[in-house]
């Protein structure tokens, strides 16, 4: 019970404003902070006050990732944003050896915490992730092109491109480079082209049809997007005119109903005068 | 009659989602193996068993696509996914020689059946194909634009830039690289600009004029998809508005039907009065 | 009267399906033979039989378009197709020697009466150019901050980098190119910038312009398209509407109006009744 | 009262249509003059002129803004375009050293009063603007994205390429090129992975992030676009709607009024009988 209050409390202190800005805050001190470290006149003048600032900082989103963890549970991690920050401030905690320069700029993807501290930027984030599901199709038919098209390229110009088709991986690579059209003939097909003349006939069909997919995953995204604001619309108008439609007939309604009234005063009264002439 | 029973459950046999499992598992299994078969790991040690293995698919492949040939007859090529199976299964079939790589690699399409065996990616490529006739005469005209300036290309710098002009078909692959924008000037216009300073007048035009066609045919294909949404949109509204109209309008119906009932009772009450005092 | 009936017969001669037909068999022919005229084969072997191909087509397409001249009088220039038709064929009048490559080359231009002579291509064409006038404000801009670019790349960069800022003709030209993206930093920005540290200040917001407008360029151009494909399904939707709604009350109109029969046979009823009982 | 008759008298001058024509000719004039400035002809020609030309330009630019202030007091600065046009013309008061040569190409800036000076011209940089705040989000998203990329890059690469990723203000650049896929492979990439053989894992999802949020950009902007036309032309087709169905209502409801009509008269006759035959 008293363990239940403290952790009530705990939430209720969390979610106050003043903390997630406090938090907040911090985020944008270290990403400055992880900036900074770049620079040569901090490293040589004040190579330990930026490396302390960094540490206290992790320290307190250490605390309130904890914090965070105790007051609401497992629960916690049912939330994507906070299974985001539980991994990125995770990240800053692995050993740090000066020699593996990719572990250490790891550290510097908390940064991207502003992203799950700013409410606007969350739903912007989560926008682009709804649509990832809609391009799911056309991404594993790509996904399927490429690879296809990588084992042709390695086993055709692998043994004398060994450089850009030696094995797969570096097939798939050079094929990513060439749908982006980097370089794509000065840089790799005409120079395989001088070995293999026909080279073209397999390369431009792959930029034709690569992009040609692009297009359509992009249109497909635009119609979906368009659409749910087309019927946004179309519900409103649906609305607007319902709403229309029945004033109207409620009003001819209305015309009928006083029409009616007069009909039964009509029998009414007939019926009075016909009593009253038989009485 | 005995034949007939015999295809009529051949043809079942081939329907049963559990084969088709079994060809689709064997599709990937054979992509795989495709892709393995370029490792220098694999080509040293294992070159006896990938190209088993991949004999043994093709086997089965083909054994598939004999029953299926026995089972529908000449209606299985009707089918364009057939036809599309039957020719890909087919060039595994070819004399492979070492020594042209390219044959070999066309085994590798064999892969691309994953398109052809999952229902969710035949309706994606479907798509992408009725996509193509609304751009027929986009792609005709830039065609056509393609070819003159491919002539003209290579009369005028046909004689100084032979690699790049030298033939209509040479002219054809440079104008095509130069539409995708890569390295058209520094790769290409600037050298011709040193002999012919008058060649960009040929060229910009050339890059504003295909751009704005692709540009169109992507804006056709757009409004194409965006419209048969539209349409369905607009009439699932027609639908709602028609009902609440008819309902409204029955409601008003309803009531001077109702009217009129009393008019007519008020008619023979009269009537009734009338003779019974006449009577 | 005899020269009205002649040209009258003269341009039912012209209009006539056969003849059209021969004349795009004609300049289908004759795009063919100047494509086949770049080829060495044909140089070395066949030059002779290509040029009088060539000539006796151009003598052809001259008769065609003097018989329209003399057919439709002044009127023939009033349509653009026909303006096309005169200026290609004219420009293969022009003299032609050997060493004007470029002039031999705008023969080449005739394959394009392709586009006028099949009436879909030229409805195609046609719809390009209606969507030039919807772009012209945001060309016009872009052609300003394009001007104002080149003249400041000329001022600032002209002096050190000859080649791509040298003139405002040069400039414009760079800044095309940069406007494609083409090489922009390593080919020409990074260069510049080794000189002039903060060149990237005037080409990134450069880059960033023009894309943005040529974006909004292409949103305007398609929100055109766009709105025309949903007036007109707007418009369908509403006639559909109109119909429904008229038919709805017309039906409730036709009962009222039953009503009304009913209200006044009752009328002519009661007041017979009375004039009986009276007289 | 007198200063203020004069304030009155100026104002309707700056703004008569013969005055305002008049600048926009010298705004003409002068981005004429500042391209032929460039021109090695006119320099060493008439570098008299063109100087005195521009000097006296400048001068009835700054009378007409300082002739504005007077007239319009404070509020001129209220008019974004009345402060581009103070800026512009201020430029090009500072002092003019010929070692400058980027404070003298800021005086071409003036040529953009073009935009300030054509009302159609203003509209369109108008929509421009009014077209950013519905981008705002994703911009600070991809700014965001942006600055954490480029610490991590110059953390990770910067020792070894201190040209393209020495600093993070040159991470940012390089990124910026390798968004607009400039060389991005060829020139940066493959570089950095002879040194860093999974560079590319960092690199490749930069460029599919930052191009789907582009795209995202690109299609919130075309919907927003999109939207505007399409909710003016419900509220159209919402009118004639309204219109058709009042008035075929309105027809329902005068034949309901016109069978009222009947009824009471109806009415009115029984009860004149029937007193008539009690009279």
């Amino acid at each position: 019970m008293d363990d239940g209050t403290f952790r009530a409390r705990l939430r209720v202190f969390i979610e106050r404003s003043a903390v997630r800005n406090t938090i907040l805050a911090l985020v944008i001190l270290n990403a400055i902070i992880l900036g900074l470290s770049t620079s040569d006149y901090i490293k040589t003048n004040l190579p330990g006050v930026i490396y302390t600032l960094d540490r206290v900082i992790l320290a307190i989103f250490v605390l309130e990732i904890a914090a965070k963890l105790y007051a609401y549970g497992l629960s916690f991690f049912r939330n994507a944003w906070n299974v985001f920050d539980f991994c990125v401030v995770g990240l800053g905690l692995l050993p740090q050896t000066t020699s593996l320069s990719a572990l250490r700029a790891l550290r510097v993807i908390r940064a991207l915490r502003i992203l799950s501290a700013v409410p606007q930027m969350r739903s912007v984030v989560q926008a682009l992730f709804d649509a990832l599901p809609g391009m799911g199709a056309v991404i594993i038919m790509l996904s399927i092109v490429f690879y296809v098209f990588a084992v042709m390229a390695t086993i055709m110009f692998g043994a004398k491109f060994d450089e850009w088709f030696g094995t797969v991986g570096a097939s798939l690579y050079s094929l990513f480079q060439i749908m982006t059209l980097e370089s794509w003939s000065m840089g790799i097909v005409r120079p395989v082209m001088y070995e293999y003349p026909y080279a073209w006939a397999f390369f431009v069909p792959f930029i034709v049809m690569t992009a040609f997919s692009v297009l359509n995953l992009f249109i497909g995204l635009l119609v979906n997007t368009m659409q749910s604001a087309v019927e946004a619309e179309a519900e409103a108008e649906f609305e607007k005119l319902r709403d229309l439609v029945r004033s109207e007939t409620d009003q001819v309604g209305e015309q009928v109903a006083a029409l009616q009234g007069e009909v039964q005063a009509l029998r009414t009264e007939i019926r009075a005068l016909m009593e009253q002439k038989n009485g």
